[in-house]
């Protein structure tokens, strides 16, 4: 008999419990082993659930019993957690959390910690909550290089862009409502500045690339600023305007993770995930673009996820999964920002398409043009250097820019 | 130093070989081991490729070198492959198979046979080439109780029907191209008439439900008579008609898997599955709606998830990773296709709204009509017998039905 211990009895948590004590035959079976709920750590009791009896107030009541194979780390924030989950790896118990802070500032740490210990450390619910991805890109797409890894991985934001672009909803009007509807926060910064969607991508980074991106070396770009406008003129021209957390390999061997909004082209599919949905794109040289999509957050989905690491832990028995990457000075490989490069969305005042040519070259033929703006798509890659260039060349010709977006084709 | 072996040298036997070589130090990097090409089984003789040197002729070179622990399988077939693959498993070196008629006729078998003797079979390259799906619904998921799977698995026919509908071509035609392209063989029976999709559905199910569902208990139905028409009428509607391979879970305990054209409605992401790229979509209680898109064929796509499990068997040094589903009567828990209900698309000839109204109850308003023809989207489930009925009472009020399909929300 082997038994777990779930740290944190939130909504994730308590999404554990319930979906194990749901699924039990089920999982047992595929385990092939059983299995029982040990013990759940939490500062509040539960005396009305049915699992009130197992809450215990001191990690070392698990630390302590041998019983306890795997560890659920639904806590979230980095501590008490990263204490918490560092003493579960260095006494042999394997963890599974769906802490996206936790792994994106301290993963490395603890992927090292569990490898000297002879457990594993998995995260597969902190990326994209119910959608596999993390076990697909390490396992399956193994055999791959990895050139690209594009998400929508907030599904706050997510859900408040689909309501400016398809119910006319201004920024703050969606927020409202998505306040209202419970999918965010009475202080919506992480979601809105881009902070969860940051942590995300620096994961999924580390994961292809095998070196530890810090969250600190990603540039970062909320949607605050998005314009329904322009929602609405993207909308026309083919293309949503989405928060997209990305990572490309440069040719010059680094490599470049940004989380900002983007033009995402209409035959790109992310382009068609709606509401609080999650997807995340992978490219690589063999299996050439994948797509997962699903639930990226939520009590049974995120539980799902987690749920999903512990049983193969179970099957596992003691083998260690190989899931690492490695500490790193980012300094090192990962390319400043300035860099960046994509075909780009303008918003202009009033132009002839000959000002916007001889300005950036190559403009497609459709654009959308009033006597007050004029919107376009340049098929020219700009950095951001030539875009300051371009809007002072444009201003010289009596044209201001009044938004730009980077193209995700 | 483990070596492995690939048996047949065709498309994807190569690309293993190919993408192992291009990309060894990171795969090595990744199974934490050297790992050394060691066979390729195949008739003919390759002299100018570089691996030429590794070319046996007989099952029994690999068979008897202790080194190799693992085989690529990619001579697709049920023979000499099953007797090829068993006899690999019955000698403790696990198999990685790209072939689904193998997986699908005999899945079960080769299952209890690594069981037995400490190995995996495994396939996750058998189902929609390099879109990590086994892993996910067997892993990830595994939490889960799974309602539903439904894919578009065969890429053929998903450009067929793309070409009706995107570029107003017949299905001679598209098929045409398709063959003129490399995407469909000279005999294209397999692919158009379903029984590759059927194949795959098969593996899917047996994974979701844990009984081996053989491919002669699928009720399946190929393109071949999918008109233009509808595929214009229904794009109108906001459906795209697309060859479904889908499995669900009855209230009564047993399954129902299917093969067949369905309108797929806009909302529905496997509507956006276009040209080859294949496909699924997952329900479950947990984790509700998850997708996982990608391509379903080509060298370097099915060759990367044949050494996705590969690298997995290295990292598991041993253990059995548990993918398993007992053999069954299908008798006993397939459901008979009497059962299958659906909404419906229907075409007429030029029908009343309130004629139509009378004889199917719910019908969507929208609707689209001309003086010789009529079509309307039926909101009532209705199963094979319901729809013969409603043929038989409109051809009383003097409309023929001209076409008929089943609706996926």
């Amino acid at each position: 008999m082997e038994k777990f211990a779930v740290l944190g009895c939130g909504v994730v948590g308590s999404g554990v419990v319930e979906l194990f004590e749901k699924n039990k035959a089920l999982i047992e079976k595929r385990c092939g082993k059983s299995l029982e709920m040990g013990y759940i750590l939490d500062l509040r009791d539960f005396p009305d659930r049915p699992y009130g009896n197992k809450v215990v107030k001191s990690i070392d009541t698990i630390l302590a019993d041998n019983d306890v194979t795997v560890v659920a780390e639904c806590m979230g924030g980095v501590e008490p957690a990263f204490t918490f989950v560092k003493a579960c790896l260095e006494h042999g118990k394997s963890v599974s959390t769906s802490n996206k802070e936790l792994v994106a500032k301290k993963g490395d740490i603890l992927l090292k910690t569990a490898k000297e210990h002879n457990c594993n450390f998995f995260f597969e619910a902190s990326v994209g909550g119910a959608i596999p991805i993390i076990r697909p890109m390490h396992k399956c797409l193994a055999a791959n290089t990895f050139s690209a890894v594009a998400g929508i991985l907030n599904g706050t934001t997510n859900f408040i862009l689909n309501k400016m672009i398809c119910d006319s909803m201004d920024f703050e009007a969606a927020l409202k409502l998505a306040q209202e509807l419970g999918y965010a926060e009475k202080d919506p910064t992480a979601d809105v500045e881009g902070h969860d969607a940051c942590r995300k991508i620096c994961i999924l980074s580390s994961l292809a690339f095998g070196k530890h991106v810090y969250p600190e070396s990603v540039f970062t770009k909320g949607i605050r600023e998005v314009e329904l406008k322009d929602t609405k003129y993207c909308e026309q021209l083919g293309f949503a305007i989405k928060l997209i957390a990305q990572v490309k390999a440069l040719d010059n061997g680094k490599i470049l993770p940004t989380v900002m909004p983007m033009a995402v082209k209409n035959t790109n599919l992310l382009s068609q995930v709606n509401d609080v949905f999650n997807a995340v794109m992978t490219e690589t040289d063999g299996a050439d673009r994948s797509m997962f999509y699903g639930r990226g957050a939520g009590k049974f989905p995120t539980a799902s996820a987690v749920l999903g690491d512990m049983i193969e832990q179970v099957q596992l028995d003691g083998t260690i999964s190989a899931q690492t990457w490695e500490s790193a000075d980012n300094a090192d490989f990962i390319e400043d920002f300035a860099a960046f490069s994509a075909k780009r969305y303008f918003r202009t005042t009033a132009a002839d398409m000959a000002v916007l040519t001889e300005v950036f070259g190559d403009v497609e033929e459709r654009t959308i043009s009033d006597d007050e703006e004029t919107v376009c798509i340049v098929n020219a890659e700009m950095n951001a250097a030539q875009v300051d260039a371009a809007v002072k060349a444009l201003a010289q010709k009596g044209v201001q820019v009044l938004a730009q977006y980077p193209v995700l084709v």
